[in-house]
């Protein structure tokens, strides 16, 4: 701990200070586990706790100040930052609140996020009680935290390596009459062995012609010869994720997931010849529709990728964001292969000055047969 | 899927609606895993995506109505919610805001929670375009949630044994020499080949006096002979969780931790003593707090367990609130043992009519030195 250098922490914060001048913005209030961890380097699961609030405080200028629940205190004192404000939380009667108007005390104008992709983790009622107007800071954080750093960039691709090698063993991991449970099981632990610190994401499905969606989690039913077995998978080390997903037919495959594989993968290659900075996240998207088809609404094809499964931007319709050097980018095509059937693939990308680099062992161009 | 019979998820609801009518409130508006999960039986590890809100209307009267992104129609089809509306979740320009206007329309008091250990899993942006004036229905939702059914009882039995079947291996697991990181990862894996779902939660440290903090992730420093090795885990099966811990002496163990750990079984036995419907949570600390001694701010010995690693009620000195039958609990005594270094021992209980019933395996009495 921390799993960075200092600098990478002042590097982020100064950028942020550069866009709260140009928005006019003196101070930033953060209550979430990916702004905290972004500007300090404190890492934990005990995020998976809802009791305690986790307050930041990133002014204008100098270094943020956490205010925090006491047992937090000995592991955010590794990180970089020296103003460590504390209080015994749980506490009813003032859970953090009065530290927090005080850190806040000096500021005419604070944003906190409230737009897009945020949520707020403290109480409602005490976030009220802190009686500040605040300001909406999505558009800074979202912007900011989308340009990864290089060493950002190489915690996300020692992720998917790690992931690029356990799906390589797919042969010997996967077989008709495991259950799905078993088959998650055993590739969850041999993330774990290939270096993976947790598996926080896997989901997928398996059918003959694809599969009815991607969020479930594993039912026990026996894989058969024919089906296509989807996992897809948002593994972490050092607090960064991967996430991508492998397409694998048992013995045998129908001709119809053969087919609709091939158009995944034409899809993708389109888009890694399209992804260049100043394209729109738009176009990029228009290019993997193309090959697709289809009509009516199809969703995005990708997303943001680093400290969160999915991060902002979209790859939608709707997104006018232009690539930029260093934004770290999945490729989601999907493909309906009946009414109630689909198929995904991913890859994990980072847009350069030239071709995109792949951070995952791109898939193999027709869909592999495990026999 | 779903992981318990529609009965489950309309006693879940009836109970809910009996408490809603004595509050007088409406309807009940959630936008969190647990609480929505806990209504309907949707679970996904894909809340891990902070992109799309999902929201849930609980009417007085009548089943819930899911107000969710368009890719989580499938899964929830699958429960025994019928009023399911969805959307094309990511869209900007009405992410959802509009269907849970309507779904929120027929309502005059409508609460949601704003209290202690509350988040708002959706844009506060969005949240405040609802033009509703919410009521808080945090001690509602923490008073239900509380008091477990016999089958929330047995699920967390069931990771309870996981768990304790896991540590019972301790000796083939742990030796010096091995970093932490390993020891850790070597646990995660034993603990899925046992039946874990997942292990979201693991955490620890280790010294020949205990440990600094018990929130921190693993470091790759060796462990040496002498050490008191303690891991404490938050696995799953099933959307439910384990949480407690246990310690190991490699070789042999200091005075001053065997010391420790006496001190802890004591105060663990005093609390399974004390741990009788009617007793307050306050009262259940102070049996604890009298064992361990010491002064100052020491915090609460345990809270509740259930769908979350950590529920309502702390045991803590604040805590006015009966025990009840049902409430699954976790005993959670600490004590110092040096300026910088503390030892926690971990028991989870059911309160019943008569003594509680431990779920964990209970820990050795005296220190377990591994050699």
């Amino acid at each position: 701990m921390p799993d960075f250098p200092d600098e990478e922490f002042e590097h982020r914060t100064i950028r942020a200070q550069q866009a709260m001048t140009k928005a006019g913005f003196d101070a930033l209030f953060l209550t979430t586990e990916a702004e905290i961890r972004y500007f300090t380097g404190f890492r934990t699961l005990f995020w998976q706790s809802p009791t305690r609030p986790w307050m930041l405080v990133v002014p204008r200028s100098g270094k943020p100040v956490a205010v925090i629940p006491e047992i937090g205190a000995p592991l955010m004192a590794e990180t970089w930052i020296d103003d460590i404000r504390t209080w015994p939380a749980p506490r009813p009667d003032d859970d953090g609140v009065s530290l927090a108007r005080e850190a806040l005390a000096g500021y005419d104008i604070v944003a906190t996020p409230m737009g897009p992709e945020s949520t707020l983790r403290m109480p409602m009622l005490d976030f009220r009680r802190l009686g500040v107007s605040f300001r909406d800071a999505s558009p800074l954080i979202l912007a900011l935290r989308a340009i990864k750093s290089d060493a950002e960039i190489e915690a996300i691709a020692a992720i998917c390596a790690i992931a690029s090698s356990g799906f390589a063993d797919a042969g010997s991991l996967f077989h008709p009459g495991q259950s799905l449970r078993e088959a998650f099981r055993d590739f969850r632990i041999a993330l774990l062995r290939g270096g993976a610190d947790d598996v926080p994401y896997l989901v997928g499905g398996a059918g003959p012609e694809g599969y009815a969606d991607v969020i479930s989690p594993p039912s026990d039913t026996a894989l058969q010869a024919g089906d296509v077995l989807m996992l897809d998978t948002g593994a972490t080390r050092n607090g960064y994720f991967c996430d991508f997903d492998r397409n694998f037919a048992l013995e045998h495959a129908s001709d119809t997931a053969r087919r609709a594989y091939a158009t995944l993968n034409r899809a993708t290659e389109a888009a890694l010849n399209c992804a260049r900075p100043g394209v729109t996240c738009a176009e990029l998207w228009l290019v993997m529709r193309n090959v697709i088809g289809g009509s009516g609404n199809i969703g995005r094809y990708g997303h943001g990728l680093g400290m969160q499964l999915t991060e902002w931007p979209s790859l939608a319709a709707f997104e006018t964001t232009p690539l930029s050097p260093g934004m770290v980018l999945t490729l989601e095509p999907s493909v309906a292969t009946g009414p109630e059937t689909m198929m995904v693939q991913e890859e994990n990308i980072v847009i350069t000055d030239g071709p995109p680099r792949l951070l995952t062992t791109r898939a193999a161009p027709e869909l592999p047969v495990l026999t």
